[in-house]
């Protein structure tokens, strides 16, 4: 770590910011496990795969507390680094397995005609996969010079990311185009969420190359990092809920006009 | 902290209250969770929330016990301050997120038209969120002067609180007016319980301006906090659960009514 001590008001965000992050993780685990039967059957997988995102998030989020308390000791009334490394790893692991899983989520809910669907789920999850395992060498690497393995490393990243986006706004556009209007907004809007909150981890990697380092710019990034994993966790689940309940709405309209006319 | 040591009986009467909290958040939790299939299912919705609020609620309480714990050692039969600073916080981020989710428990159970219930429940999150968010700078101000920054935010936090009072007591009551009268009464007690258990708070917020501090004044807050949040999450949930109740009758004795004059 290159700083000396953290202030206390300044290892207490962390803190509390991650202790928020879990108990958001717990809470939406919850929602999603009992709330699943409020929607019909055929999006019930999606709410399932949303339950297990913010499950294992809250897992890795535990374990990132855990690590955050053991690398400071106080010591007059300042944090200071105990020795342990801050292992912040366990954000990789965490979304190598849940950031494809997010992909998973959006495409099942909207129950597309099997192939189309079978196509995204493979390109989307690889692509996300491959946009994660990138970014990891740069991550670990401490060169902060632009070309250097960290920018070598974030530019491969990007390309999976940009392919993402192309897919979720030219591709799944077509494929939604004969839904209802608030479906389409509801699609729309998880979009501009992915967009939103994904834009947040390219910009914290690259916090070397402007000189943010230091006690300020960790706390800055932990909880940044935290807001971003609750919404793109949390708040995308709850949309993909949005989601399924309209899905099932439109169902159910559309089963009642079969039997009125039948 | 500004006492010297606490008695055994002083930090065993927190420890023991606030294990009672945490028994009672679980209890509640599952109540919630195994009960829900016992009211009709567009209630169902409601004591999912209620029962994340109490599941949210619990993490903190072990939060809050495990950090107790770590605040006080025992020596000469006499619990002295260990270094470790009693985290407070965990309240402020679980009311960040419980106190919004209450007002959603109300909202949604009343089943009131979409539209309706989705401008009381924007208004409703909005302004207990801004009320949390608010009255915390003022909390960990060390002041104690009335026009201080403890005065200001604790001023600026009451807006929303009055808001609420407002909505729920002049709008909610014109929205149930054709309701039967059993159900008015519940609504007219789960307000009364609002008002009650949330008055606690700001109470506690003015204790520094009676000069309550040391440890008797410690205890009474740490004991007084853990009571109102009891009442407020799971005595309201089964408030809650008591309107989801009459209100799965109230639907059955209509589609009986239906059909007998079908």
């Amino acid at each position: 770590m290159n700083y000396e001590f953290l202030t206390q008001g300044q290892f207490s965000a962390v803190y509390n910011m991650m202790s928020l992050t879990i108990a958001a993780m717990l809470g939406s685990f919850i929602f999603f496990v009992v709330a699943r039967n409020l929607v019909g059957e055929k999006y019930r997988f999606s709410l399932i795969i949303s339950s297990l995102v913010v499950g294992i998030a809250g897992y890795h989020y535990f374990r990132i507390f855990e690590s955050w308390n053991d690398a400071f000791i106080l010591e007059d009334g300042k944090y200071i680094p105990s020795g342990q490394p801050f292992n912040d790893a366990y954000r990789y692991v965490d979304w190598m397995i849940t950031v494809p899983l997010l992909m998973v989520e959006l495409v099942t809910v909207l129950a597309l005609p099997r192939e189309k669907s079978s196509s995204l789920l493979t390109r989307l999850t690889i692509a996300a996969f491959l946009m994660i395992i990138l970014g990891y060498p740069g991550e670990i690497s401490e060169s902060t010079e632009l070309f250097s393995e960290r920018g070598l490393w974030g530019t491969l990243s990007t390309i999976p990311f940009v392919y993402i986006l192309y897919v979720l706004w030219v591709e799944l556009g077509k494929a939604i185009d004969n839904q209802s209007e608030r479906l389409k907004t509801l699609v729309r809007n998880i979009r501009l969420l992915t967009l939103a909150t994904w834009g947040f981890y390219p910009i914290a990697y690259m916090a070397p190359y402007f000189n943010l380092s230091g006690a300020g710019a960790e706390v800055f990034l932990q909880i940044g990092y935290s807001v971003a994993d609750i919404l793109a966790k949390c708040g995308y689940g709850l949309m993909i809920y949005a989601i399924a309940k309209e899905k099932t709405l439109q169902d159910n309209l559309l089963t009642q006009g079969n039997l009125a006319t039948a």
